[in-house]
């Protein structure tokens, strides 16, 4: 059923999609239509089996294909899906490149990246040149020439090309959005955000390996920290505040600079648990342990984003989303509104969060929230199939996706020229000025 | 008595007092010795009548003269030290040049300058030449030049000057600063601070008025906002955070980039309470609402700096100290340190303060918190006095004041070139790799 969803289909059904919250007759919710969306999943390493888990909470799902060059991975994916009492899909383990086998079937609607980095681009790509979906898995870009690379194929093929960004559907972050369309905090002027997340014992697994001797994402991800000094995660912090802000529809990214503090977490890591002995004491770790990235928008606005993984600190996303009626801020959980909150005192923010919910999390809430993530894997999933079915634009789109991307490679250049200001591109070719918001519009998905 | 103090000297009190927290008898405490500091204040507005309080809380200050343009401002002064039992000071007011009259008195040993900023320059060095310390109130540069200034004629008269930057003496701040030098939070790595305070009814007073229709400080500092776009107020963010950096001591800042926000809460302000009758609707704020600096030290470390004082919010300084071990983050007023907090958790701070407490606060809880701003003010004042007595240098010296003062300068410049990253000036000349930190080590000041 892949659709023929070319660029002039596109604009259409996001002027559909643009009208509101009501377009959807609620009968669909949950899928209690008959009609099913037909995915397929590259990489079944522990992201591609939650995303899985999800699926298979979807009636209207089927899965069709796997793809892993793991073969006890994917036969663990294959066998969730027999598990869950359904047909066991047809697996792709012959390998690196035996996803190119799988993109061409004809029954599959979508696929999702879920992959070490490095193979995100080209897997992203043959799926939209197959005609399908893609929904990727988050990350950072290596270069510009990647971004522009999805955007071209997406407006080539008419497929669309979604971040699997879940943050951005995170319950808090949905009523932020709702609060942020309806005024509350008065005219956007500053937010903040990030990805605080001690990985060291990702990084590092078991005890201090990784690569060859590694296991799960210490196998790959950690090279990124040898090599590459930026904000290698920035969408998890930025996602939402992107679409709080517009971004690429009435507003846009103009500059970016990136600084980088000294990499000193890894090593100390390495030394502490693996002694100086240990080869990989000898590594030299070029990623910064905190990077800070500050960009200025189109409307005046600007954003810090923090990438703080090599350090040992609670989980945090930093996020404030400040306007010139107030502000709300992630890290001490409060809320602050002029002429509603007690002068210069926050106020909690549950009751704000009540008050604004979105209509998406009120029917999860109702219908029961499942999945992994605090239900957050379950809707960017969800997301992804009723765009499927429905045969419309995924509501974070190809733009949405290259844009969070290019803040990994405008980072390095920033950092590698001493935090020099670098231009953002536009990938929508001038079309953000009229361009409305897409995400979080409807009130089941 | 004013101290000959020459450069050679500096050097060699520097390193007295560098030696620890135990080098002063515990009978001087609070000025329990018969010598006293003869101080004169030039600007008696609210500030200045803070600093004056906290003065006349010491028993061995002697006021000797007072200035201030406002007759009425100084009058007030002058009871103060009476109601104090004290002999009334020489009053100044003879015009906004009379202050040249009273630096040259014989019978000051130092003297306060809190008047509006465009003034601190030209009176601090005023004092300096006429062989007296100089303590300053907080304000930032408007240019490089001025910072270059104070460093020589500093140098040349072997005069101290102090910004009285409060924040340096608050409880928190200083048990934080034991921390870092005990090793708590392990190898710095990044620190956030800034000064995040709604001004706008500072700005604005009476109503919406500023300038020559305003009231206190609106007469003069809501000017800055028209004409300027940077941080304007950097020294309470950055004050706390150079001292635990070492800088100027060992580490030093060396590049910075600044972004602004666009403009929008003192105009919103101006229209909301004046209406867009009013004459102050139509002028043009340049000042972004809130300013995000990023600093590159020597050793390493990053800083962000945030200045945001045109919006509506709670107050708060938003600071963070992070290093290889763990950090404090004043938003959620915790702490989390590897190896003694639950993995992931943060933990309340008090414990650690209490923990931490420096002596400095511990004879000031016993004796009894007094004065302004926390007892921060008489703490301030007590170290400006106390360098006096003894002859050494201000515990915040030249080099402090003048890289303080600097971001200001910086940060417009770099705001202006679209956030290029400029250098930092070296105003110790290549001493800071052997200076000695000078601050809080002892236990009375």
């Amino acid at each position: 059923m892949a659709p023929p969803v070319n660029r002039r289909n596109f604009i259409k059904t996001t002027a559909i999609a643009g009208i509101g919250a009501s377009i959807f007759s609620p009968n669909v919710l949950f899928g209690k239509d008959d009609r099913k969306a037909r995915i397929g999943i590259i990489g079944t390493g522990l992201q591609g089996r939650l995303m899985l888990d999800s699926l298979l909470m979807q009636s209207d799902t089927e899965i069709t294909a796997l793809c892993d060059i793991d073969r006890q991975a994917l036969a663990q994916a294959q066998d969730m899906v027999v598990q869950a009492g359904r047909k066991k899909p047809e697996g792709y383990s012959n390998g690196p490149h035996d996803y190119l086998n799988m993109v061409t079937r004809d029954d599959l609607d979508g696929i999702l990246v879920a992959t070490p980095w490095e193979w995100h681009q080209q897997m992203s790509v043959a799926v939209m040149k197959a005609g399908k979906y893609a929904g990727v898995e988050c990350r950072g870009a290596f270069s510009l020439n990647e971004c522009w690379e999805l955007v071209r194929v997406s407006e080539e093929t008419g497929m669309p090309c979604m971040m699997m960004e879940n943050h951005n559907y995170k319950r808090e972050i949905m009523a932020v959005l709702l609060m942020a369309r309806d005024g509350l905090f008065g005219e956007m002027i500053h937010a903040q955000c990030g990805y605080q997340h001690d990985l060291r014992r990702v990084k590092f697994r078991p005890g201090v390996e990784f690569g060859e001797k590694g296991e799960n994402e210490s196998v790959w991800r950690t090279n990124h920290s040898v090599g590459r000094n930026g904000d290698l995660y920035p969408t998890h912090g930025i996602g939402p505040i992107a679409s709080i802000f517009d971004i690429n529809r009435g507003n846009r990214f103009v500059t970016l600079t990136s600084t980088a503090s000294k990499a000193r977490g890894l090593k100390a890591f390495v030394l502490e648990h693996g002694g100086p002995g240990h080869p990989n004491a000898n590594v030299d770790f070029k990623l910064g342990d905190v990077v800070t990235t500050v960009i200025k928008c189109a409307n005046g606005e600007t954003v810090i984003i923090n990438h703080d993984t090599n350090l040992p600190r609670p989980y945090s996303n930093m996020r404030r989303v400040q306007g010139t009626n107030g502000l709300w801020m992630e890290d001490n959980n409060s809320i602050y509104i002029e002429g509603r909150s007690e002068y210069g005192a926050w106020e909690p923010m549950l009751p704000y969060i009540e008050e604004y919910e979105h209509p998406v999390w009120k029917t999860f809430m109702r219908e029961g929230v499942r999945g992994g993530h605090g239900g957050a894997d379950f809707l960017k999933t969800r997301a992804f199939v009723q765009s499927i079915k429905r045969k419309i634009p995924t509501p974070i789109d190809v733009y949405d996706t290259a844009t969070w991307l290019a803040i990994t490679a405008l980072s390095e250049k920033s950092i590698a020229m001493g935090s020099e200001p670098v231009k953002f591109p536009d990938f929508t070719g001038g079309k953000w000025v009229t361009n409305k918001p897409i995400f979080g519009l409807t009130e089941d998905y």
